[in-house]
């Protein structure tokens, strides 16, 4: 039997009700596959500062390196909002990523046949909406050298900080989009703001270069403001999207609204080695937590990236979907995604029920 | 007759189209108001650049300052694209904004109940929509200091660009969108991206201040990434929207997705005095430029916001206003938001059928 650890963070708020299930779901999706999967449960963000003090233990982050794979629950709390940064729970997502060194951000937004009345654009438009938004995930401008706060000549005080990209730092994420595109429908669209911003010129440069290695690809270049046009009126014209950090933010949550709910996108943050981490899209959502009422799906489905990207255990991967997709058929919905003729259930029974299905 | 001189900046593609029947609406509503206009046209952008080498031509800058307001098309033409950013279309658009200091941008996004089947959202989502974007437009990352190329110390290409905001920037839009919002519904969302941000952390800091000097108005704060969503989801959750010169770029036109066309969108940039510049939101549209088929009711409504926030001719502005929802009423429809049982028409006919509701 092939081992693989976990490391198991499910963080703060309804990170605390999904991840469970999520774990549950690789249990036994690998087990039929005869993986034998150890898991290590860390603190992280709130859950951490109230043990330890601060939002990512060193511990943690020396467990999460040894592991094969991160899956993540939610970071965030209202009562560290007033924090100084170094000590909000967010923190610990981005100390994560730059301590890991997963510079790709994998963001796929699928349409399941069953969950096309879910969406908020037209049923028409959402129907069969099938792309991956890769996301440049530690440079750009939330890695700004420099930034903070100064100030002016007027006596004013200034909040600066630098958006910059190198040539390779682009080639290294557009690697992974070109790689992706190929094994998706072979088309890419880079995502920049050219006209105005260097990185921007810069980036656009290079992915240009770069589809020269890559003639079975189609390249196009959208700016964002078009780009986030075209998300809503035209999304099926996408099959693989190249942003950077900022741009990738806005783009997956604005694409959440074509699935409908942010409570079924998964995500991955890749390196070139080392382990990746895995979790839901949605944050923490203190409004929702300890009602047993949210989606585990973006966990379950982050569950299913983590075989097919973290351990390259295809098959299982591919049993979870199968499970997902199996439930949806047999018409049971969680609150955010329940529409007339379907069974409503809470997060666990949700749960259960894929567990059945696999 | 109060007499006033109006700078005219058709620019290029469909903004040659759209600028006469702007005109045509300013002329003849000021005539019914007893104002005098006189109308100057100049050159900017690629029509400058086919005419004298440059963008923006001193002439035009200087004109544009004597002027009461600036009326304009739209800039860009692929021809240019190549150009060294100096001697691009839109070089001129940000040059033009920096000289006449104009930096508030002012971007109504309203749902004429006529029509509402043209959204690209669902009709329920969009329905009764009445928003308005306080855009910071000359400050933030868009007018970068330091900003440029560099070689890094590993011999990379590096393009790079500073995002800031002062405090006092941040207090000159924050005034402008407060009193507007005591206009409207009182209601006040600021857009930021204050987790990640110093130009953002700030920018929150003075909008929660300048709010104590405003207890009638509502206020909130979303980070650019949840207004994203909110704007698919809940848009009628917004009165009036502030946010700096990058995220109100995106979410403008994303925006533009409720109406469901650009080609209803209109746009006032202001400055403390001096003249503003009135524009449609949309671009040059090569595509569409020659055949007669735009929708110059964005050019139109810009024209009466000349005539509200450029000149405070509020009666002539209301007039205009009253003609373009005439005009749907009388079932009159560019392509871009033709339904059935509506009468298609081109851009020169929609412009007869405003004078005549006039
Ligand atoms: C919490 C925040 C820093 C984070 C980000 O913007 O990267 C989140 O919004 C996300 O998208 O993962
Ligand atoms: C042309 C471009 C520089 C401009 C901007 O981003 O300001 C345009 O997109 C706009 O929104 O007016």
């Amino acid at each position: 039997n092939k081992k693989y650890t976990i490391a198991v963070l499910p963080g703060d708020g309804i990170g605390t009700e999904v991840t469970p299930v999520a774990v549950e779901a690789l249990r036994l999706a690998g087990s039929l596959e005869g993986l034998d999967l150890r898991f290590e449960e860390l603190p992280i963000g709130g859950a951490a500062l109230d043990l330890v003090g601060v939002p990512l233990p060193e511990e943690t982050l020396r467990k999460a390196k040894q592991s094969d794979a991160v899956l993540l629950g939610a970071v965030g709390w209202p009562k560290w909002d007033d924090n100084p940064k170094h000590l909000k729970p967010i923190t610990a997502l981005l100390q994560l990523r730059a301590g890991l060194e997963v510079f790709s951000n994998l963001r796929p937004i699928t349409v399941f046949p069953q969950l096309v009345d879910s969406t908020y654009l037209r049923k028409d438009t959402a129907e069969g909406v099938d792309l991956m938004i890769i996301r440049e995930l530690t440079g750009g401008i939330y890695n700004a050298h420099p930034r903070g706060f100064t100030t002016n000549e007027q006596g004013d005080e200034v909040g600066f900080c630098t958006e910059s990209y190198s040539a390779s730092e682009v080639d290294h994420i557009a690697r992974v989009a070109f790689d992706i595109a190929k094994q998706r429908r072979s088309k890419l669209c880079s995502v920049d703001k050219a006209t105005v911003l260097e990185g921007s010129m810069l980036w656009r440069k290079r992915v240009t270069a770069m589809a020269l290695e890559y003639p079975e690809v189609e390249v196009n270049h959208l700016l964002i403001d078009t780009a986030a046009m075209d998300l809503v009126r035209h999304p099926r014209q996408f099959d693989t999207i190249l942003t950077g950090v900022m741009f990738g933010d806005i783009l997956s949550d604005l694409a959440a609204m074509i699935p409908g709910s942010v409570g079924l996108l998964p995500s991955a943050a890749l390196g070139d080695s080392g382990p990746g981490i895995f979790e839901p899209v949605h944050g923490s959502a203190p409004k929702h937590y300890g009602k047993d009422t949210v989606n585990p799906l973006a966990a379950v489905l982050s569950a299913a990236m983590l075989f097919r990207y973290g351990l390259k255990e295809e098959n299982a991967a591919k049993r979870i979907e199968k499970a997902v997709s199996d439930v949806l058929d047999r018409g049971f919905r969680t609150r955010d995604i329940h529409t007339p003729g379907t069974t409503l259930v809470g997060c666990k029974r949700m749960g259960e029920e894929i567990l059945r299905s696999l």
